[in-house]
């Protein structure tokens, strides 16, 4: 079975630094596809702020079986529908790949529940992730240690729900660590952040990263039938309860009412 | 260290129904408060959502180290700016309890970011609420069971994300099961989320069920200072580095910049 | 790529008891290999007890992607040089999958690092299984609960370290309740343990029993590389380091030294 | 409520190599000891490897509320009697700091059920201690991270099971990073493992450093009666259960017999 792989680019400075458009001509998302299709993805789209919805329709989402999201600059423009939206699908089983500036977009932050800051420096320093799990899918295929001669710093404390796994922590040569890999579960959906991706370097041509997230969209893609009604609160009449009963005592809610929200 | 308590109640039952208003004369909040000043609390308050801000003004919760919340028919009409302020506090190291209903809270599905739903029954069955660890904090001087006549049945699945620790499973005489008891930190506040407690019924009275709300309230109090900048995303420039740099590189940002939020 | 199964089994009752052959006349491991053959799963072998080394040969771990585990009369016979080099084998990334009174076999036990007690009864009672993630792989093709006429109680507490996602919750005609399914990770290898399954009853005959034992062998699938040097504790000479050093300071260790275990 | 802390040291280099005599002088233990002392604890102890059972006997460790370890050259002289009779009581409720090279001690391999292995290098580098949670009861007083001057490295992959919470990440100058503080739950038990501590080095008179251990041997107090039973695995007949019952089917088991270990 082959996962539907959808990639979200805000793709903005991409379009209006020349720095950036230097870098990655074809977009961030145009790279990252390139990079997943190279390591035998055969079903990866992009999409991006501009598109209508962002691209990120129910009808679009309800074919993807993992979303890589990165953005930056216009985390605010992107509406709380779409937000919600994906948010829903995650829940529902999509896995979700958010990178690098992402820690602050709409929708990683909704499904950590948290702040989700960070400390930071623009300095071209060196970066070197290492692995924790050398034994993990995510890390199959990768060194001891990743380097990056340069990139942007993170700095702890990164505000996060403590995760179902640390994969990876970086060491940077101004003396900072952060947790640079790190997965959740939210409803069935598997979750994975990945720090490096600063769209003033070439991060993304580096092919330890592009590994790294080929690995990681095969591990976030979850094959079971998608939980659809995740969201419901249904009631239970007695008589249909597993074990019938026979219902007594005060009740608030009449026969087939529903629940308050 | 006396740590200062808060109960929160949307207290409407109470006063638009008679039988709640029977069981509950000074409230949901005044039983819970009259059961915690019996345990040893010294510093218990209550307020309701009718109150000015609901009552979470910024200082009040400044000066609270437990929030207690119940609420059920009126989550819909908690202010957004409300739910945001008791968030951040939460982050920052406030302890809080969320009974019952309060599962469809806006606090509490903002900190989870997860639905919360669950399956449900008014028929007045027997609950028995399991404990899984019985030298637990929150389990000092409890049976290895409580037993309560007539509850509403909550069932699985809960729509929650995993716990830090599953504390208390409750069986259901009509055959569901449910996570009642479990544990949550989300920054440096510790989350306790307790299911008995339908207004229909008199749970609240049972000293178990109020045992449990004490023994939480005292686990969930954190003794350190607040991380009062928990949101705050700081530059640091190069030359403040642990280790001092050189910047080189490209670079996005001008020195003193923010980032992007 | 096709996992390769091992399923372990002391087949002791299903050779000395009348009413445990009649129900496994191949023995349970018997029984599970023909679930898994009629599932998909192509390489499926079996060992027991009563094999040289238990069946449980370094060659042939180092052959097992998936291990399935079942004991209960036999635990103390299983000799500890073989408990440690499955447990090498979890850390490395096999996945291990133990079967109800496994909970008390010596390799559960070391892997969990606790008593893993509980209670039990054996009264033929009803059990039922409630899915506490009906996304999760390890629940596909389930009903919202598994239904079985007669099987062993087990209560809480059941003593393990909190699981890394608790799947399924048992309700029991007799008023307890238990985590009947959980999972961990250790190292690189994924365990799960799953309750039912006392010999007395034909459990293992259930389809939908037989259906979360299957998923759970491709769940606990590692497909990436073994974690080879997962005990090892190698010295970084100074001059090596990703930074190289000059050492200065006092030391205790010669160069070349092997640490202290 | 005060604490009853016990401090174990191996006490075997402070005997034998005159560099660690001349920075101990009454043993690690005793600098231990003296800052607790100074740091508001009333009860602190000391027993270490020399003395009768290891100090460590049932009566000892039944009057223990949190026992701090050092060891590093003569884990294997610890008797495994003494191991189980520790393990035992974490479980019950006991905390448990582990320091430095106690990563490889019996007690905590036990507790993990994982190798404890990592990379290791003694040059005297400078390691900084960045803490991930400002507003834990473990880094109260803290200042954003600690620096040590001169320290042993201790490098990932640290193969310990994913931990409650990682609360220090450590940098080292030559370029590795290491998973410093981390929480763990046993039974009833609070177990923080806390990196610093090479005997080469004075470390251990670091204040920041005694702040940790301080902070953290008030976090690994657990107020509750002790979970005396944490063992045991009770049988309960069907007439004795919550909800009684009329034993049906077949049985393995006569009326009241154990069940098999």
């Amino acid at each position: 079975m082959t996962p539907r792989i959808l990639i979200w680019n805000e793709n903005v400075h991409e379009r209006t630094n020349e720095l950036v458009r230097g870098l990655y001509p074809q977009g961030i998302h145009g790279a990252l596809r390139e990079a997943l299709l190279a390591r035998g993805f055969a079903d990866v789209a992009t999409v991006t702020l501009q598109d209508p919805e962002h691209g990120l329709t129910e009808a679009r989402l309800a074919a993807t079986d993992v979303l890589v999201w990165w953005g930056h600059k216009a985390h605010g423009e992107v509406s709380d529908a779409a937000v919600e939206r994906v948010a829903l699908r995650v829940w529902q089983g999509m896995g979700l790949i958010v990178l690098h500036s992402g820690h602050f977009s709409k929708i990683f932050k909704r499904l950590m529940g948290t702040p989700c800051a960070l400390k930071w420096r623009e300095a071209g320093e060196i970066e070197r992730l290492w692995c924790l799990n050398p034994g993990h899918p995510i890390a199959a295929g990768l060194p001891p240690y990743i380097e990056i001669p340069q990139e942007e710093m993170y700095g702890e404390p990164f505000s996060v729900p403590e995760p179902l796994e640390t994969l990876f922590i970086s060491w940077f040569a101004g003396g900072e660590v952060f947790r640079s890999g790190m997965t959740w579960l939210r409803g069935a959906g598997r979750i994975f952040y990945f720090r490096p991706g600063h769209e003033a370097y070439p991060t993304y041509h580096n092919a330890h990263v592009q590994q790294v997230i080929a690995n990681a969209a095969r591990w976030a893609f979850n094959p079971a039938p998608a939980w659809v009604d995740v969201t419901a609160a249904p009631n239970v009449p007695a008589e249909a309860a597993p074990s019938p009963l026979k219902a007594q005592g005060a009740r608030l809610h009449g026969d087939g009412e529903q629940g308050y929200r």
